[in-house]
C-alpha cells in the first residue's frame, strides 16, 4: 500500500477526511494498517466493479458508485449474519477524469461507511487510461450464533426473503441499502439455517443455497415479491420473470424452521418487508407453482457474465 | 463475493486446487470466506496491478503477474514486521485471452501462497473487454513485537536496506522475493524502529520513513547496493541514480539504533544481502555523501503514476 506521485495529494486529503475509529490502530499512511480485532472468526469478502460493466457514467455519479463498491461487500457481511468493521479500497481511476471525479467517489465511499460504522482502514490508488476499476475488501465479525452459510438449508425450511426484486437496472442497483441491519438482527436472534444476498438474481442465488446444501426448493409465483421498477417494464418478459433472474437486488434470502418463520412473520422484527416464498424440499431442483396450480422448474437464471 | 455465469466453471475449477488451510474455516463458495483468527492485531494490504502500467504481456507471463500481484502484498505484510496468513483475490478478465490465461494467472498466484503458506481464501472472478486488472488483499498478524511501523525513525539510527537497487524493469518486478522471512526475524528479534518496502524507489520510500518520523538522513553513495541490472543501463543516467529511484525493488529499509545494526551486521541473521547505507539525522532533508565528500540533497525521486 505504497503510492505516490499524482495521487499523492489525493492520498493525503483522504487520510486527512478519514475518521478515527476504534478498530483502527494504525490506518492511510504505512505499508498496511494495522487493526484491534479481538474477534475469534473473521468475515471477509471482496468485490470489484468495472465502468462499463457494472455502472456507466451517466447515468451513474462517482458518488453513487462509491456508495455501491462499498454497499455490494456490507450485503455480502450481512448475508454471512455479520457485522462489517473495516475496508480497504483499491482503484484506478481514469486519468481524464481527474481529481475532482476521485474525491466525489471517495465521498460516496465514505456516506456508506459512516452509515454502517465502518473503518475505512486504507487502499492502492491508482490512475492509468483506462476505465474506473474498484476492488473493495470488508472484513467482518459474525454475530451472536456464528456465520451463516449457504449450506445449512434443510429439507421442511420455509424461504424467506427481504424486499422486492426485479428492475434493479432502473436505478436500485446504484442506490439500494445493503441489508446489514436485518441480517445481523436475523442472525442474533434466531437460528437460520442458510442466507445469501441476491446479486446474480433470486433464482440463481436461491439455487446456490440448494447447490450448498444439497436440496431443492418450491416456490409460488404469487408469492414473490416484484419491485415496482419490474412491474413497469414492457419488454416482453412477465414481471415475474424480472424478479426472478434480473440480479442486484442485494436483498436476502435466508432459510429457517417452520417455527421460526412463523414467529418472524408474526412479530416483523425490522421494517424492511420480509415474505415467505417457498419451502426447502428434499428433492434437488427448484419448482415454481403457478397461480392457476401448474409447476415449473426455475433454472438457474440470472445477469450473468460471459467469459 | 457471489458470482456466477461464465466464471462460474473458472471458480468451480479454482475451488477444486485450493488446498486447506488450518486459518480457513469456510474458503470460496460462500458469500465471504470464514477465517479463524485469534490475534489481537491484524494487519491489512491490498495492491491493485493493471496490464500496460505494472506490468505487459509480453514480456510478462500470466504465471508472473500472478505471483507478483501477491508478492506486492506480501512485501508490505513484511515491511511491517508481520506474518502473512491468508489473501482475496478480485480480478477483471480480458475476455479475449480466455480460460487458460485465468488459469494460469492463478497458478502464479497459488505458487506464491504455497511458498508463504498463505491460505486463499476467496475472491471475485470477473470478465470485460478491458485490460487485466488484478487486486489483492492480504491479512497478516504482527510478529513478536508488534507491528513495525514507517514512523519509528530516531536521529543516530542505523539505516540499513536488505538485496539491492536498481533496474527493477528488467525482469526484477516480475520475479523477486518478498522479504517476508527477513522481516519476520528482523521484527521477532529486533527492536526495529521504522521499515518500509522500496515499491516507488530507495529515496521516495526512505523519504515516507522521515516524512512520518520527522526525522533527515544521510546517505553515502559509496555504500549503495546497486543491481547488475542497474550496473549495465546506459541511459544517460548514472546506475547510482537508477539505485535511488527505479522503484520496485521490493527490498526492506529499516532503521534500528547503532548497537543493534552493529550485531546484525557481525550476525548476519538471513543470507539476504544487509547492508549500512547511511544514518538518521534530526535535521529534515536527505543528503548523499559522494565518494570525494560532497554532499547533495537526495529529493524523493521515484517512479510515480501521474494523476
Amino acid at each position: 500500500m505504497t503510492k505516490t506521485g499524482g495521487e499523492f495529494g489525493l492520498i493525503e486529503w483522504i487520510r486527512r477526511r478519514v475518521a478515527a475509529h476504534p478498530a483502527l490502530d494504525t490506518g492511510i499512511g504505512d505499508d498496511a494498517a494495522v487493526l484491534y480485532w479481538p474477534a475469534e472468526k473473521t468475515l471477509v469478502t471482496v468485490d470489484m466493479l468495472m465502468e462499463g460493466v457494472d455502472f456507466t457514467f451517466p447515468p451513474a455519479s462517482p458518488e453513487q458508485v462509491g456508495r455501491k463498491a462499498l454497499a455490494v461487500n456490507l450485503s455480502d457481511i450481512a448475508a454471512m449474519g455479520g457485522k462489517p468493521i473495516t475496508a480497504v479500497v483499491a482503484v484506478s481511476l481514469p486519468r481524464h477524469r481527474g481529481a475532482e471525479f476521485a474525491q466525489r467517489l471517495h465521498e460516496g465511499i465514505e456516506q456508506r461507511a459512516r452509515e454502517f460504522d465502518v473503518a475505512l482502514a486504507g487502499g492502492d490508488t491508482n490512475s492509468w487510461d483506462g476505465p474506473l476499476v474498484i476492488s473493495i475488501t470488508v472484513l467482518g465479525e459474525p454475530a451472536g450464533r456464528g456465520p451463516v452459510r449457504r449450506s445449512g438449508a434443510r429439507a421442511g425450511d420455509w424461504i424467506l426473503v427481504t424486499g422486492a426484486f426485479g428492475g434493479s437496472i432502473a436505478g436500485h442497483h446504484l442506490d439500494f441499502t445493503p441489508r446489514v441491519r436485518e441480517g445481523l438482527l436475523l442472525a442474533e436472534n434466531h437460528d437460520v439455517h442458510s442466507m445469501i444476498d441476491v446479486s446474480d438474481g433470486l433464482a440463481a442465488d436461491l439455487h446456490h443455497i440448494l447447490d450448498e446444501s444439497r436440496v431443492g426448493a418450491m416456490l409460488f409465483a404469487d408469492r414473490i415479491p416484484i419491485s415496482a421498477a419490474a412491474l413497469g417494464t414492457d419488454d416482453g418478459r412477465t414481471s415475474l420473470d424480472h424478479a426472478l433472474s434480473d440480479g442486484e437486488d442485494f436483498e436476502l434470502i435466508f432459510t429457517v424452521s417452520a417455527e421460526t418463520a412463523q414467529a418472524l412473520l408474526v412479530t416483523r422484527p425490522f421494517d424492511t418487508p420480509l415474505t415467505h416464498i417457498g419451502f426447502i424440499e428434499a428433492s434437488p431442483g427448484c419448482r415454481l407453482q403457478l397461480a392457476d396450480g401448474s409447476k415449473r422448474e426455475v433454472p438457474a437464471l440470472g445477469w450473468r457474465h460471459e467469459l
